[in-house]
């Protein structure tokens, strides 16, 4: 064995067990009900470590992830890396400086996403988490998280999801009753950017049943 | 004492164990308030281990659960059975791939339960998480969770329930103001089936706050 | 020491330890906030252990309870009892059985006691835990939990609630803006009562949103 | 080294730990999101320990606090204090029996916040967790939770704060999608404050919800 391949093993586990350890939190705080959810990091520039398909997310071991190469297909394994794994290395091929991406599944997101799927987005304003986001230094900005229609057929996703991207900066979309995908510089930048859009959507949903 | 005998007291141990745990996490998810709640395996073609009545879920041992035959008759024991054993062997006796049953209590389910009693079930479509129940391979589906009025006569209920089991696939019920029941043909399938339904049930109860 | 009071030490010591444990896990569950509630048992026909004035009940130990006769007088301390003492000992002295009173304060109490104060109690009905109430063996029945006014004068509080205890059977009200008083024959049974009153009171409000 | 500045190094981790504690509590509760709220408490007549901007407040240490004078500058170390801090040395120059103030940001907080926002205040009448504010005795009273426009420019916030604080007694309060201040003469009596008022944010919207 290489050198070069034992240091990729120990960045792979060292991937993977940031993620099991995310995923818990993030399993405790419902937001990956039902085997739901997948989260990835990237391992190099073409190669990213990802969720195998339908396990627990709350009690995910090293054993629970595999590498994919950027066009999202499984290296040295055989087993099958969560659905949406396109819709991942589509965030990796785009922003070289994104090294983590989160899809989770809470009951916020998924209320959100069908209450104002019509109108393609929702708009965060007068927030001071706001300037969670990268790039943003005050809350005297706005942005609109788009929506998109869900869709079982994944490439025809990222073909919707595309030219969001192409306009950034952009760090999260919804899909319509099926969650939010997020990402980040590094992992805590992720966490972070997820933490603040879940707490926002909560205020903008009750905000929405005060004012009507 | 037979192999057979010492056999089947390792399968009681080992299901009332991993029921035990269940109910735990349950129990925390404020799931099975004030001693509600009952829960089952398979044992054979023939018995199933379940809870025993009136205890707390929140901390059940191997001593709390008992075996029942196909009519819900208690098998080599005095103890009680909860009183809706009638409905869990009803499922695996019409069922043979079904190895657990669960009943659970939340205020989600109750909620549901009583504000769509009327209509007689809660649709439920546009969720990703409909993939969650077994035969299910996409989100362009829907199902209706039925709703049946309450009754202490819980013969009275099984006759109620028959016919819905009789025209399936079907994986899940309410009962009007007094929870679900739910299964899968293992433990960690049924529990998956109740998270899906908790999530979405939440979800469709948020969304009819907003809408009117 | 004579053997009396080496009995009654012990029977202090147990009672104040059974409390200070229910008392953490109500604590963990957002029902005591800002050192609110209090909680006591019966010592004897006379006595009854109850929480001191003021602790945090998240983290009570023994040294946060003593004792008060059956008017509520302080017994070999200086400590001053709860505030709202002469409220425990009035249910003590009504009811020989009962053994333990719980007075909780949590936001959908409050809530509910706000709401529906104008009309003096809140009705339950249709709820199969209707049947955790002691003397209920189905859910065809119906309990209006009684809400009184506030008053910072106890005794006159008292002597509003006495015609409600005389009246019985009864276990619990409500007191306006300040929470919930409720007891049972042993704790476990006043504990049962109270998770089952959190849950309607959480149900009735709900279902109150969406049927307007 | 003297012994004042010994003492003052005690004095100093003493501080941390108790905040970090208090912090992690806070986090665990949802009042901290994505590495927003800050907390201090007083040193001297003149200095105050305080966070550390941009941690992460569910898991920090001592090392993640440092001292500021009383104008908000730091002392003895090159780190940046959180960016609010002249909102809390404003407290501890206008209340010298003021010693701790924290700022946190709940989802209540932040809904409260903007949805109250052009009346300038909350009005929190009828609670018996009025009586949790030191000075209040009875629930009898009434007390508004002022409610500031959000600034980036925090001398100019501090300049909008200054004549509430003269107008005192005052123990908290808003600033617009941004949460809550609050103090009080000791960490147990800034916390009592921050849940009593935490607590009335979540009724008022509850009832408000439930009125219209």
């Amino acid at each position: 064995m290489t050198t070069k391949h034992l240091a990729t093993r120990a960045d792979f586990a060292q991937r993977a067990e940031s993620l099991a350890r995310l995923a818990a939190e993030l399993a405790r705080r419902d937001l990956t009900p039902a085997t739901s959810s997948n989260f990835s990091m990237r391992l190099d520039a073409d190669h990213a470590v990802i969720t195998i398909s339908g396990r627990d997310k709350g009690s995910l071991g090293v054993e629970d992830f595999m590498i994919v190469d950027a066009q999202g297909q499984a290296v040295g394994t055989d087993a099958r890396p969560s659905a949406e794994t396109g819709l991942h290395v589509q965030v990796y091929r785009r922003f070289p400086e994104v090294t983590c991406v989160l899809h989770t599944h809470s009951r916020q997101q998924t209320v959100a996403s069908l209450f104002w799927a019509a109108q393609g987005g929702v708009r965060l304003e007068g927030y001071e988490l706001l300037k969670a986001f990268h790039g943003n230094n005050t809350h005297e900005t706005a942005m609109t998280l788009p929506i998109l229609p869900n869709n079982q057929d994944i490439a025809a996703l990222a073909t919707q999801v595309e030219p969001l991207l192409a306009a950034g900066p952009i760090w999260a979309y919804l899909i319509a009753g099926h969650g939010l995908y997020v990402w980040g510089r590094d992992a805590a930048e992720a966490k972070r950017h997820l933490d603040a859009i879940e707490f926002m959507l909560g205020c903008e949903l009750d905000l929405t049943r005060l004012r009507t």
